[in-house]
C-alpha cells in the first residue's frame, strides 16, 4: 500500500463536545494504513508542505508517495460508524411503517429474514447491501445477520472481501419468534455461533502481512425475549471464554410491549437491562440498541458495566418506540453511537441518523422548556410525575439540557460509535497511531445533489475554521452518497463516487 | 401540445384517508394539458388499450398521440405541492441549525435575503433554485421572495419560463426587521406589491392559446410582527380589491417568542390568528405556515374563515418551534398541506416533509399513549393540565388519535396542498377535467439511489394494488430526485431525470 500525504481541510471530533476543524492540515498515512503524523496547520503551498514533511523525515517528491490535494469544497472527515443495522432487512427499507415493533417483526421482518436460508439469495443480496453501505460512507458497521449460519458466513466473506471494518453476528433466537423462523434448540444455536466465531477468526488477514483484522465476530442474541435462559447463559459463557472476550450486540428497552413481555418472562430480574447482566451479557464490549425506555437504575447499571447505547432515532420514530434521551446518557458518561437500524429505520445512511438524532434532541429540548413553563405556573408536581430518586447524584447537565450541537453530532457519528465498539484507540478521528478510516467529502456542484448549494465565493470557505464547520453542517444535514468522493478503510480506498479518479 | 395516453399503474389521493391505487389505469391527456378521461382498469394489452380508447373516441394509432407505457417499477403520482418555501434562502440550506426562529432570522436569513437587492444575484440564484425544486418533483410551489420588487419579478419570470405552477410573493416587512433589511414605509411596500401583482398578471399565457395561467401573485406579509397596522390594513384591502380576490400567505404561531411578541404588539386582538382576521387577511385563500402553537379558538377561527395550514415539520423540528397537530386540524376539517420552509427546514424536497410529517404524527401518537398510561394510574388531572373547553364540540377523532397513514401522507403532499392553494378543482389528483400535473416515478435499479431496493421479482409488484402501495411507500420514504423520471405541469414535460428520453 502506498504511503499517502493529505494536505487540506479536515474536521474530526476529539470528545463529545470538541470539534476540531483544521482548514490546512497535513496528514500522513503510512504503508500499513495508519496515521503516521498530523500537523494541524501547514500553509497551503508546496514549499510549506515539503518543509513540514521533511521535518517528519518524509519526502514529498518520493514517487511512491501518493499526494491528496483536495479541491475547494472538499474536506476530510473520519469514516462514519453504524453501530446497529440488519443486513438482511435492506430489501424491506421503507415498508411496513404502519406497524409497531412486535407486529412489524411478525409481518415484515421475519418473513424476509427466512429467505436467507437460501445461500444464493444471501450471496446476491448481501453483496448489494455491503456496496450500498460503503457508498453511504459507513467505514465500520455492526451487522446483525439472520439466524442462518451459512448466510452469515457469506456476509462475513463479502464484508471481508470489500475491505470494510465490521462486526458480523448470527442472530440467536430459540423462542417467541415465528414457528418457521427460530432455532431448534439452545444447543444448536450455541454450536452454530461458536462455528461462526471460529470461521470469522480464520479469515485471512487482508492486505500486506501484519495488517490488522477488520472483520470481527459478535455475539448477537436477538433480544432477551427471543432467547431461552439456557441460551442466554451459554452465550454469556461463550463471549467470556475467548482469550480476548467477544463483543456482544443486542436490543434493549425499545418498545413498551417488548419491555412488558420481557418483564413477564424474567420476573426474577429487576429490569430488562438486568436480564442481560444476569447472564453475563452486559460488559464493556456490549452494544445495546435503542434504550428508549430505560429507567435510571438501568442507565446506572449500563454505566457501571461500561456498556453503551446505539441510538437509532429514525427507527425509534418510525416504529413509534419513543425517544432515547442520549443527552442524559452522555452526561452520565455512558458510551453512545448512532445506528440506522435498517429496516426499522427507513434510511441506511448515518447522515440521516445524524439529522434524526438532532431532531430527537430538539424535541426533548423544546418539550422540556414547555414543561418547565407549565411547571412554573403550577402548584407542586403531582406525586406520580416526580422523577424517582437516582441512586447516584445527577450528573452535570452539559448535554441533556440542550439540543445536540454540530460537534456532538459529528462525535456520535464517528468517535462515539468507535468507543461503543471498543475501537476508540483504533478509529474515530485522525489522531496519530489510529487507522486511516476516512471520507473525502465534496460539496462541489458537480456532485449533482440538488439539496447542497454551492456559490462561487464558497471556494474560500475551506480556508477558515468557520467556513469548514459550515461545509460540515451542510454535509451532515443535506449531503447524500453523491457527496462522498472517497471512502478509505485502514488506508485502502474502498469506495466513493470519485474512486476511479 | 401532443395528446397523451398513459397506460399503467397510478396512485392518487381522493380524500384525506382515501388512497386510490390503480395497477392498470388508462389515462388520457388532451392538447390543453387537461385529463380528458380516466379508466380505472384496462387490461395491460394493446388490444384492450385500443378498445378502451376507442370507447372514448380516441385512436391509439394516431401518429400525433404520445403513448406512455411505463416499465415495471415505474408509476404515476400527482405532482407534489410545496405550500411554503423561501426561494432566496436556498443558499442557506443546512446552516444555522443552532438557532431558534428570531435569532435565526437575524443571523442567517436577513443577511442572505439582503443580497437580492442585486438583480444579477437574483437572476443567477433563482434560476438554480427553480431548477432544483422542479427536479425534486414539486409541480406547484408557493414562493416567498425577498422584499425586493425587481428580484421578485425575476423570480416570477423564471418560474413562468420554466413552466412550473406557482404563487410568487414579495415580502411585506416595514418594522422589527434588520435596519438594513426592511421597507421604508407602508406606502412604498403597498405600491410595490400592487406593481408586482400587475406584473404577474401581465405575464403572457404560456403554451397554446387559451392555456391557463400558471403563475399567480400572492400577498405576502412576512408575519404580523414585521408589519405595521397600516400596512396590514392596506394589504387586506388590496387582497380583497381584485375581481377575483388574491391569495395570501404568511406565518402564524410558529415559535413561542414570536407568539409573545405578537401579542404585545397587538394587545387589542384575542390571539395571533385574530390579528390577521382583524385586518382582512384571513379568508379562504389564506395559507398560514406552521401553526405549531395555535389554541383551540384560533383553530376554530381558521376553520370558520376557510383558511388553512401549511405544515412544515422539518423546519418546526429544526428551529425547535414545536409540533403542529395536523391530525386534529384534519379532524376539524381545516385545510392542510405540506411545506418545506427552506431554509428553516434543511430539506427542499416534499418527500422529506412527508417523512417528517409522519414522524411528527408518530411522536404525538406515542406520547399520547404514554400520557394516557400515566393518567390511568393517577389521581384526577391537576387543574392546569385540563384542556380548556372548546367552543365547538370536539370532532370525531379519525386522524388525531393515530399516526398519519400512507393515504393521508400522499393526500397532504398532493390534494391537501392543492386545497390549501384553492386549486382543488385544478390539480391534486387525476380526476378528469383537472390539469395533468404529474410525476413518473421510478424505483428501478438504474436510478442509482442506494436507498431504494429492487429485486427481480419486484417486476410483478406494479400489477397489484398492494404492490403499487408498497412501491409508493418506498418512494415517499426512501426516494429522492433520482427516482423522478418525468415532471409534467399542465401536460407539459418540464423536468425529471429521464426527460431527454
Amino acid at each position: 500500500m502506498a504511503r499517502t500525504l493529505y494536505h487540506g481541510p479536515l474536521a474530526h471530533a476529539l470528545a463529545p463536545a470538541a470539534l476540531d476543524a483544521l482548514p490546512a492540515a497535513l496528514l500522513a498515512v503510512d504503508d500499513t494504513g495508519r496515521i503516521a503524523w498530523l500537523d494541524t496547520h501547514v500553509a497551503p503551498s508546496p514549499d510549506a508542505r515539503r518543509a513540514a514533511a521533511a521535518h517528519h523525515g518524509w519526502d514529498v517528491d518520493d514517487p511512491l508517495l501518493r499526494l491528496v490535494l483536495p479541491r475547494p469544497g472538499q474536506f476530510l472527515v473520519p469514516g462514519l460508524v453504524d453501530t446497529h443495522t440488519h443486513a438482511p432487512q435492506f430489501p424491506n427499507i421503507a415498508s411496513g411503517g404502519q406497524y409497531e415493533l412486535l407486529d412489524w417483526l411478525s409481518n415484515v421482518t421475519f418473513p424476509r429474514e427466512a429467505r436467507f436460508a437460501h445461500p444464493a439469495y444471501a450471496r446476491k443480496t448481501y453483496a448489494a447491501v455491503v456496496d450500498r453501505i460503503i457508498s453511504l460512507g459507513t467505514t465500520t458497521c455492526c451487522y446483525y445477520g439472520t439466524l442462518h449460519l451459512e448466510a452469515t458466513k457469506i456476509l462475513a466473506d463479502i464484508v471481508h472481501h470489500r475491505g470494510q471494518r465490521a462486526f458480523v453476528g448470527k442472530c440467536n433466537m430459540d423462542r417467541n419468534c415465528a414457528p418457521t423462523y427460530q432455532e431448534a434448540s439452545a444447543e444448536e444455536s450455541l454450536a452454530q455461533t461458536a462455528d461462526l466465531v471460529d470461521y470469522i477468526h480464520s479469515l485471512p488477514h487482508p492486505g500486506p502481512p501484519a495488517s490488522p483484522r477488520l472483520v470481527h465476530p459478535i455475539i448477537t442474541p436477538r433480544f432477551a425475549l427471543a432467547c431461552t435462559n439456557t441460551l442466554l447463559a451459554s452465550l454469556g459463557h461463550l463471549a467470556a471464554s475467548h482469550v480476548s472476550p467477544l463483543a456482544i450486540q443486542t436490543h434493549v428497552a425499545e418498545n413498551s410491549a417488548e419491555v412488558e413481555f420481557t418483564k413477564q418472562l424474567f420476573p426474577e430480574c429487576l429490569s430488562y437491562t438486568h436480564v442481560y447482566d444476569a447472564y453475563g451479557l452486559l460488559g464493556p464490549r456490549t452494544i445495546l440498541a435503542h434504550g428508549c425506555l430505560l429507567g435510571n437504575h438501568e442507565l446506572e447499571l449500563i454505566k457501571e458495566r461500561g456498556a453503551g447505547i446505539s441510538h437509532c432515532p429514525t427507527s425509534n420514530f418510525n416504529l413509534r418506540s419513543g425517544i432515547a434521551n442520549v443527552g442524559k446518557m452522555l452526561d452520565m458518561g455512558i458510551k453512545v453511537g448512532l445506528g440506522t437500524d435498517v429496516s426499522g429505520g427507513f434510511a441506511p445512511s448515518i447522515l440521516v441518523a445524524v439529522r434524526d438524532a438532532s431532531t430527537a434532541s430538539k424535541i426533548i429540548s423544546f418539550q422540556k422548556n414547555t414543561a418547565a413553563i407549565a411547571r412554573d405556573a403550577s402548584a407542586p408536581l403531582p406525586e406520580e410525575l416526580i422523577p424517582p430518586p437516582s441512586i447516584a447524584p445527577l450528573p452535570a447537565a452539559e448535554f441533556s439540557e440542550a439540543h445536540l450541537s454540530l460537534a456532538t453530532l459529528l462525535y456520535l457519528a464517528t468517535l462515539g460509535g468507535a468507543s461503543l465498539c471498543s475501537l476508540e484507540d483504533t478509529i474515530g478521528n485522525f489522531l496519530p497511531g489510529k487507522a486511516f478510516d476516512a471520507l473525502l467529502v465534496s460539496v462541489r456542484p458537480e456532485t449533482g445533489n440538488p439539496c447542497v448549494w454551492w456559490e462561487d465565493e464558497d471556494e474560500s470557505k475551506a480556508v477558515t475554521a468557520d467556513g469548514l464547520q459550515s461545509m460540515l453542517e451542510t454535509f451532515l444535514f443535506a449531503g447524500d452518497d453523491r457527496n462522498i468522493d472517497s471512502v478509505w478503510v485502514q488506508g485502502r480506498l474502498i469506495g466513493g463516487t470519485g474512486q476511479g479518479n
